[in-house]
C-alpha cells in the first residue's frame, strides 16, 4: 500500500539511536526537512481544524479525554521530547504543564490524575491555544535550522519530530473517538458535525456481496514487520520492528468486513445470551455491563439507529459494523463458524494484495480497525528506545489485542500494512470492525 | 433575629395548602406582590452575578454540580412548579429539560444521572441563559397579574414563587460551594475571584478571646420551630414546622466559634490518629479517606494554607475553622471535653439572644453552618406537602445531621433562627463551623 | 415491666464508677454474688447450648460472624475486662487471642479484619471450647471470692461481670441472626433446627384483629430512660441513662404489630416501585440492591415462603412481619398513612401499659425489635464510661436508628422497657418488626 | 521427557471424537483399562490423602476454593461427563449437586456463586465423602466392563476418564495452592503439615551457580505442540494441539531458575518503586495493591521469611523464587537486562535437552511453573471439543499468560514438555518461578 505523501525518502525510524543516523542520511536532511516541516505544519493545523465544529464547552468534555487536553498534550510532546532536550535556553511555557499534560511517561515525572482531566477549566482554551503557538514558534525555529545543532542532535530532531507528527495524528483519531463517546453521554444526542463521514465510502461498500468471500493463502515461512534497513522507507513505530520470519499454516481471509446486516443476525440469533460463543472474560463483561448490542446502536420503535459523529442515523445495514469490542468480534466469529485472523495472517494477506501477488481485500483502511486474534506482544528482537520515549509502546504489551488496518476517522498519511494498533478487548469506543478468517 | 428585608408582612409558608390562604392574606397580596417581585428579580439577577467571575469553561466544572446546571435547575423549578401548573397554555422551552434539570423529584419523573451533569456541553451556556430569560418573562407576566388567576391559584403562585426564591438562594450557596470544590481539583489552585470574602468579618472576629466563653441557660420546657399562626412572619421551609415544645436540661453554649488555632491544636495533639475521639463511622471514614486535616488545608514547607474562593491563602489562625465534616466537628468537641449542641439548644440560645433575654452569641450567621448533635428528623406533627413539592425536604430525613446558623457565602434575606440545614456527617465541602456546648 | 429473674436486688449499672459502689451495696454483695454467679453460669451454658444443633462446619460459617467467633469473643470479653484487669498473675490463654477476638475496642488494640473471621480455621472449635473452660474457671475462682479483692475491685468485678453476662446475651441473639443469614446463602436452605421457634406465640398472635387498633396517649412532659438512683433496680446499659424529661405531643400507637398479611398488601400495591413511599436513601438502597420483598421471603410457584431457623416455611399471614429494614418499615408506614413511633413515644406507651395506667400493647417483646423514628443519639447528660469499655455503646451514635422491645430470639432476662437497641436503617438480617404510630 | 508411569500405550487424547477411536485402539482397551483403572484409583485416593493433614474446619476455608469443594467438584466431573452420559439408569447422588459443584460449564447450566463456596457447610464433609464413594462405585462398575458399552461409548469412557484423572490432578495442585493461601490469611500462620516439601530438591538446587548460565539455541523452523498421530503417546489437553511449525530467532535460555537471592537484589535495588521495569498494567497493580515483595515473603526484624505449607520458614536464598506474579517476573527480567522466554522457545529448548540434543536445563518440573512471554492463545488449527467439555480450556484464551514446566506441588504423572498452564499475570498464589531468556 502506498499512502500518498507518507514516504519521506529516508529512514526516519523512531527507534534509531543518534549514532545510527548515518552520514548519508544526514545529507538527505535538507530535502527531508522541507517535507517534514510541511507535514508537521499540516498536522498541527489539522488537529485544530478538527476542533472547529466544537463549542468551547465541548472542548472540555471528558467521557475519556477532553479535546482541549489533546490540544495541550500533543504540544507537550514536542516541548518535552524535543525543545527541552535540544534547546539549552528553552523556557517552558508554564512550569506546571509538564505535570498537567503528561499522559503516562513515568520517566518524565508524576502525572495529573487521568480521570480529572475534564476538571481543568484552567488553563483556558485560549491559554492552550497560546501554548500551541509558543511551541510551534520554537519548533519552527529549530526545524528551520536557525540554531546550529550537532549531527546527533539533528538526528534526534528529525526522528522525534516525525514521531511527534505521527503521535499527533494518533491523537487526532483519539480526539474524534473521545468526542463521539462524550456526546453520546448527552441524552440530546448532539452531533459533532452535520453529515460528518456519512457514507464516505459508499462506492467501496456497494461492491460487496452478502456472502462471505474468502481469499485463500498457502502460508509457509513469511516475513512481517517493518524494515529499517531498506533505504526508501516510511516511518514506523518501534513496535513494528524488527522485520522477522513467522510460519503460517494455510488460511483463508475474508475479502470484506462483516456488515451491520451480518451482525444484526448474530443479535437476532441470541448472540448476546449464548455463553458458548464467548470467551470467559467476554461473557463476564457482557453480563456485568449488560451488553445487548454494539455501543452506539439504539433501538427506537423497533428500528435500529446508530449514534455517529453526524448524530443519530438509521443503521446502514450494508455498511461494516463498527465500534464493537474485541470480545464481541470474537463471539461473532465463533458464531459464524470462523475466527479472527492472526496479525501475521492479516499483514501477509494485505501485503500480498498490495503487491498484486494475490486477490485484493476490500475496506482495509477505510472503515474500522480490524481486531486480530493476536495478543499485543513484542516481536522477536524488539527493544524499546532508551529513556522516557521508550514508554511510548512497549509497556503496554499485556492484556491488549492487536488491531490492523485503519478507520474512517484515521488521519491521512498515517496508515500502513505493518501498523500495529492495540486496545483492550473490552474497549468499545474505538472505531473497530471485523474481518473473518478460517 | 431580623434579617433586613426578609419579612414580607404576610404568611408565605410553603406548606400552606391553597385553602389555607385566607381572604385577609389575599388582600395583602397586592402590596406583597411588589415586594415579592422585587425579591424575585433580585434573586434571579444575583444567581447570574455570582457567575460573573467564572469563565465559560468554569461553568461546566463538575466536582459536584456545574454552575451552568444550577442556572438551569433554578429555572426548571419555576417552570415545573409554577408555569406548568398555573399557565394552561405554557409551552416548555425545551421538551427534554424537564428530564435534564430535574434534581431529585421522582414524582416529576426520571432524572438525568447526577454524576454526568458535567457532560452536558449542550445545551450551551447561551441556551441556558436563554432558558432563564424565557422563564423569567413568563414568570413576570404571571406575577404582574396580566393573567387572571383564581384565588387558589394566586395563593399557589405566591407561595411557590417565594419557595422558588428561597430555593434559588440555596442554590446560590451551593454554587459557591461547588465551584470552590471544583477549582480545588485543579493543581493550579485557581481562584474564583481575587480577594473574595477575605477577612469579611474581621471586626467580629477580633472580639473573641482565646478561652472558650460559655453562655449558660437553665433550659426547661421551651418552644422551637417556625410558627405560621403569627400574622407578621417571614418565610420558612416545611421542615421548620410546626412550632412545638421540647424540654431542655440546663446547658452552656459557646459564645464564639472554634478557631483555626483551636483546631490546629487538635491536629497537633494527634486528633486524626486517636480513635477514642471519633464516632465509629467517623473513624472508618478518617482511615478510608486518609483524612489528616480539614479538606481545604494544605501544608507547604511547614506552613499551613487554606484554599479559598480567593485562591490559596495563609491560614488565619484567629478565624473560625470552616469546611469540616460533622465527624470532625464531633471529634474535636470530644477532644475538647465538650459536645455539639442539640438543635433545640442552639435555637433556644440564639432566640434568647436575639430577643435580648440572654447574653448574645457571636458569629451566628456569618462564618459557617454550625453542626448540631441532632440527626435530621421530622418535628412532631410534621407533614410534607402533597405532590412532588413534598420531596423538597421530607425524604432526606435519614442519615443526615442538622446544621444551624448560616455561612459567609449564604445569600442575603435567607437566614433565620429556625432554619434547619442538613448534610451528611462525612460532607466536607460545605461551609460549616463548630460551636461547642456542654 | 418485670421480666422474671431479671431483678438482682441491687444497682448493677455498668456506668457506675468504682467509687460509686457504696458501702451498702457492698454489703449486699454476698447475696448478690450467688444470684449473679447463677445467672453467669446459665448464660455461659446457654451460649453453648445454642450451638448444639450446629455442625462443626456450620460453626465457622461467616455471612456475618461465625458462631465459633461468638463463642470466643464472649470469653475474650471476660478475659479482657475482668481477668486481665483484676488478676495480677493472670496468664492469657493464648497471646494472639487479644487481637483475634477483639471486636471493635480500639483502646484495647488493633483488631483482626472482621470480614475474615470465617477464615480462622485455627484455633479449632476444640481450642475455642478449651478457651471458654479456661476463662470460666478463672472467673469462677474470682466470683467465689477465693481471691481477696479490694472494695473497688469487687465493685468492678460485679459491674463488669453483669455487663459481660448481658453482652453475652446480646451475642446469643446475634449468633442466631448470623447463622440464619449464613444458612440462607446456601441454596439447599438448610435448617438450624427442625421446628425451631415455629408458632411460638400462637396464642398472642390470634388475639389480633385485622384492623389497626390504636391506643391513644395525651403526651405532655414525661420521663424516659433508666434510673440508677432507685434502689431496687435491674441492669441497664449506659446508653439508657440518664432518666430525663421529654415532651410528647398527643399520639396514638398501634396495639399490634404489622402482619405479613398487611405487608403483602404493601408489596401488591407496588410498594417497592413507588418512590413517594421511601426516604431518599431508602429508595437508593431499594434500587441498588434490587429489593422487591423482605430478605427472607421467597416466592415459589405463586406462593410465598419464609426462610426461618426451622428452614423454609409457608408464610404465616397472621404473624407479624419480621426481618425488614428500617427503610422498609418507614416506607410501609408512609404507605399506610401512619408513621413509626419515636422512641420516647414507644417507651412512654409501653411503660404506661406495664404500670396498668393505659390499655396494654401486644407483642412488645415477643416477635421482633420495633423500629422507631428516632436516630440513635445520646440522651441529655449521657457520658460513656472511661476507657475501652466506653466504646461499648457511645461511639455508634451516628447513622443508626433505635429499635425497642425485643425479638422471638432474644434471650431470657435480657429485655426491658428502657432498652435501646440500634441498627443501620438498611440492615435486614435483624429480627425486626413494625409498630405504627400517628 | 518421560515421566514414569505416564505413558499408557495408546492414544488417549481428550480431543478424540468417538468415531476417531479406531478398532485397533479398541483392541488395546483391555490392557489399557487395567492401567487406566489403576491410575484412576490412585488419583482418587491421592486427592483424599492430600486432605489428611487438614482439620474439618480447614476443609471449608475459602480464600479461593475450599478443599471440600475440590473433593466434590472432581467427583462432579466424573458424574457429569461420564456417568450421566453413559449410564441411562444413573441416579444423581443429590439433585442440587449439579448446580453446587459446577465450576464454570455454562453448557451444563447455572453455577453457584464462586465467592460463596466457603458458605456451604452443607453438604457436610461426610456427605461429600459419601458422594465420592458413590461416584467411585458407579465408575468402577463402568470401568470394569460389567455394563456392555458400544464401541463409541467405550471410547468416550476411556477418553473422558483419562481427562477426569488429569482434571483431578490439576485440582490436587489447586487444592494445595488454595489451602496455602487460605492459611496465610490467618495471623497465626498455621502450617499445612510440618516439614511439608521443605528442601525437597536440595541436591538439584546445590548444583546451581550464582551467575546466570545460558544455553544457546540457533532457532529456525521448529515444531511444537503435542502430536496425536504418533502411536505410543501419552495424554494431552486439547490446548496442546495440534503440533505445528513455528519460527524461532536465535536465543539463549537460562539453565537455572532465578533464586530468592537474585530476586532480593531486585527488591533492594528498588524494583518495586521503579516504573521503568514494569508493564503499565503491572505498575498499576503494584500501586493499587501495594506490592513490595512476593506474596508469601514476610520481613521480621530485618530478616526475611517465607510462608510455606510447612509454616513460616527463613527464606532460603539459594532456592528458586516462587509465587511471583507474571508482572513481577517480567519486571525482574527487565531489570536483569533479559526477558521471559516465549512458550515456543521454552518448549523447544526443553525438548532438545530431553532428547539430549542440547545441554540440559535444571529445575524444569520441580520448583515452579515458569512464566513465559506468550499470551495464552489458540495454536493454529486448534478446535475445542464439541459440547460442555469444550469449555475446559478454549474459552480462557484471553488476558492470561502461558506457564510451562511444573511445580513442587504438581502431582506425579501429570507433567510433560508440551503442557500449557495459564494464569492471569496478576496471579500470585500460583507456584510460579522465573526462567530468563535473551
Amino acid at each position: 500500500m502506498t499512502v500518498d505523501g507518507q514516504r519521506l525518502g529516508i529512514v526516519i525510524m523512531n527507534s534509531l539511536q543518534p549514532n545510527e543516523c548515518s552520514q548519508e542520511q544526514a545529507l538527505y536532511s535538507e530535502g527531508l526537512n522541507q517535507r517534514l516541516i510541511a507535514e508537521w505544519e499540516a498536522t498541527r493545523r489539522q488537529t485544530e481544524a478538527l476542533c472547529e465544529p466544537l463549542s468551547i464547552e465541548d472542548m472540555s468534555l471528558q467521557a475519556d479525554s477532553p479535546p482541549k487536553w489533546h490540544l495541550a498534550h500533543t504540544s507537550w510532546f514536542f516541548e518535552t521530547f524535543i525543545l527541552s532536550e535540544l534547546v539549552p535556553s528553552y523556557q517552558a511555557f508554564h512550569p506546571r504543564f509538564e505535570y498537567l499534560f503528561n499522559s503516562y511517561y513515568n520517566a518524565v515525572g508524576e502525572q495529573f490524575d487521568r480521570s480529572k482531566r475534564g476538571l481543568l477549566s484552567r488553563p483556558s482554551l485560549d491559554e492552550v491555544i497560546a501554548y500551541r503557538r509558543y511551541v510551534d514558534q520554537q519548533m519552527m525555529r529549530l526545524l528551520s535550522g536557525d540554531d546550529r545543532l550537532s549531527d546527533d542532535d539533528t538526528c534526534i530532531l528529525l526522528t522525534r519530530c516525525m514521531l511527534g507528527v505521527q503521535h499527533e495524528k494518533q491523537h487526532q483519531e483519539l480526539l474524534l473517538m473521545d468526542i463521539r463517546y462524550s456526546l453520546f453521554q448527552n441524552p440530546l444526542l448532539p452531533e459533532y458535525q452535520a453529515g460528518y463521514l456519512l457514507k464516505p465510502h459508499k462506492k467501496e461498500q456497494q461492491t460487496q456481496s452478502r456472502e462471505t468471500l474468502w481469499v485463500s493463502h498457502e502460508g509457509g515461512l513469511v516475513e512481517i514487520g517493518a524494515d529499517h534497513n531498506v533505504g526508501d522507507e516510511h516511518f514506523c513505530f518501534d513496535n513494528e520492528l524488527p522485520r522477522h520470519s513467522t510460519y503460517l499454516e494455510p488460511f483463508q481471509i475474508a475479502k470484506n468486513l462483516v456488515t451491520n446486516r451480518d451482525y444484526l443476525k448474530f443479535i437476532e440469533a441470541g448472540g448476546y445470551s449464548r455463553p458458548e460463543c464467548w470467551l470467559a472474560d467476554g461473557w463476564s463483561t457482557v453480563n456485568n455491563q449488560n451488553w445487548t448490542s454494539p455501543l452506539y446502536w439504539l433501538k427506537q420503535e423497533s428500528q435500529w439507529f446508530e449514534f455517529t459523529l453526524a448524530g443519530l442515523q438509521p443503521l446502514d445495514l450494508d455498511a461494516p459494523v463498527t465500534n464493537i469490542s474485541g470480545y464481541e468480534a470474537a463471539a461473532f466469529a465463533e458464531w459464524a463458524g470462523a475466527r479472527l485472523p492472526t496479525e501475521a495472517e492479516w499483514e501477509f494477506a494485505v501485503s500480498q494484495a498490495e503487491s498484486h501477488s494475490s486477490e485484493s481485500l476490500n475496506q482495509v483502511y477505510t472503515f474500522g480497525w480490524q481486531w486480530t486474534a493476536s495478543a499485543y506482544q513484542a516481536y522477536p528482537g524488539y527493544r524499546p528506545e532508551q529513556g522516557a520515549i521508550g514508554e511510548y509502546n512497549g509497556k503496554f504489551m499485556s492484556n491488549q489485542w492487536v488491531l490492523r488496518g485503519g478507520a474512517s476517522i484515521s488521519p491521512a498519511n498515517h496508515l500502513r500494512v505493518t501498523y500495529r494498533n492495540f486496545f483492550y478487548p473490552q474497549d468499545r469506543w474505538v472505531t473497530t470492525s471485523i474481518r473473518l478468517a478460517r
